[in-house]
């Protein structure tokens, strides 16, 4: 089977795609997380996995757009710990590194330690990604922010463990499908909403699963885009929605809404 | 007087600069965020100015984070119209460009015209600088997307108008200053808190505010970066902190947090 993520081989996505589906699976690399969704979409893949939000930089905002835009379902959810290295070519060394290139959230992550260097940045697509451009151009004053395996993949020198500012550092990611899944009794619900613009109705429409001992585990706003300074926003809340309190929170909650999206329920793991 | 920027001459920043102090002004660029919070703290310029979100793209992070780590206060908002143009080298024409250079909010807000033309894209630290990186390099087959301003400054050609996804692009700057602003009858004050880790929290402290009428205009979440999936509060509210509804508000709210912060309170522009 079939499994969507985007990035190189040796991405953290394809990490968790084998953490969530095991060793048997496919994964199969996307140039863009839209791909991904497109992927799943045309039933090319059953399922992709993108990611969601970092347990330090925080949200990966293009994906909570991507599940305004395209119907499909969430039937999943999986956090993978990262642990950066710094990666160079065989005959680079310390003192010869000027410029470190990665994903933004990854030089986000280990912006300290390449402060304290006096280091250059570059951003690419991904961090996979960022050993094989270093590599293929063979730059000599350059390394690269990416996971041990992508090290090992791309037969590179890691040169530095370690080097996260926190080395508390998750990525979730969340699994797309066509439906969501069954209730299994530990489960947690996503869903958009845009709240009406007058005041208080965010307040009043999370009050709906308050009232009802529903505990909010993320919200998350978001632009509309169409309207300046109008915003969507994103909740996960504990229970599935087949529950009959979750079935009823959601009925109240449209009350306050302009537009409600249950982008699905599924088993709960953080 | 000094008031620092990050980005390069011809940025939205430096618009941002000009369009809150007037032409008298002098704008003094720095290489990142982190350099603007500093120049102030340390007193090399009295004000700075950072963009905290754009109308389409959301929110910039970073400057969240850094609101959160440095002792400053907010005396004021502004907010510019983003009118991205695409700017080559002279002897580019249209169908020579293969690669796209701009800020990743920029190529973020101009996505559906990038893919439409099958275009590569390559992250830069801002929209100015990336046509200075395309001129300084000479690249042919180079396109910077940044203002009109900034093609002029630098003596480029204008290869297209019009080419963000959404003509509604705005972003949002915050004046960073040791100290806020009087009332004016018409103000916001911006607070971060940390929501005690109990169900129901985040509802009963943003009802200490609806409760009073006071109208919420932003809520953002951002890790707290010591736990993961824990999260840091900033709000937005109507009125200014010494208006008697709202100091009292954040005394009630301070029941609801294991941490409050008033980030300061200014004439509200949107």
């Amino acid at each position: 089977m079939k499994v969507t993520y985007q990035g190189e081989t040796g991405a953290y996505s394809e990490m968790a795609v084998y953490k969530f589906f095991g060793n048997t699976i496919e994964p199969v690399p996307c140039k863009n997380f839209k791909d991904v969704f497109e992927s799943v979409k045309t039933n090319n893949a059953p399922n992709g996995v993108v990611p969601i939000e970092n347990s330090i930089e925080g949200s990966i905002n293009q994906n909570y757009d991507l599940f305004l835009n395209y119907d499909l379902k969430v039937c999943g959810e999986v956090a993978v710990k990262l642990a950066h290295v710094l990666i160079t070519n065989p005959q680079t060394n310390f003192e010869d590194i000027k410029t470190i290139h990665s994903h933004p959230q990854a030089l986000g992550q280990c912006r300290n330690y390449i402060e304290k260097h006096k280091w250059e940045t570059t951003p690419t697509y991904d961090t996979a990604g960022s050993v094989k451009i270093i590599k293929e151009k063979q730059l000599p004053n350059a390394a690269a922010i990416a996971s041990e395996k992508a090290a090992d993949l791309y037969n590179m020198k890691i040169i530095a463990h370690n080097i996260a500012d926190n080395p508390s550092n998750y990525t979730r990611f969340l699994v797309l499908s066509h439906k969501d899944a069954p209730p299994t009794g530990d489960d947690k619900t996503s869903i958009i909403f845009s709240a009406k613009h007058t005041p208080g109705t965010l307040h009043n429409a999370i009050g709906e699963f308050a009232s009802r001992n529903i505990n909010l585990t993320r919200i998350e706003s978001r632009p509309t885009k169409t309207t300046p300074w109008q915003y969507n926003f994103y909740i996960d809340i504990e229970g599935h929605q087949t529950e009959k309190r979750c079935t009823e929170a959601i009925q109240a909650l449209q009350k306050h809404t302009t537009f409600t999206k249950i982008l699905g329920s599924y088993p709960r793991i953080i």
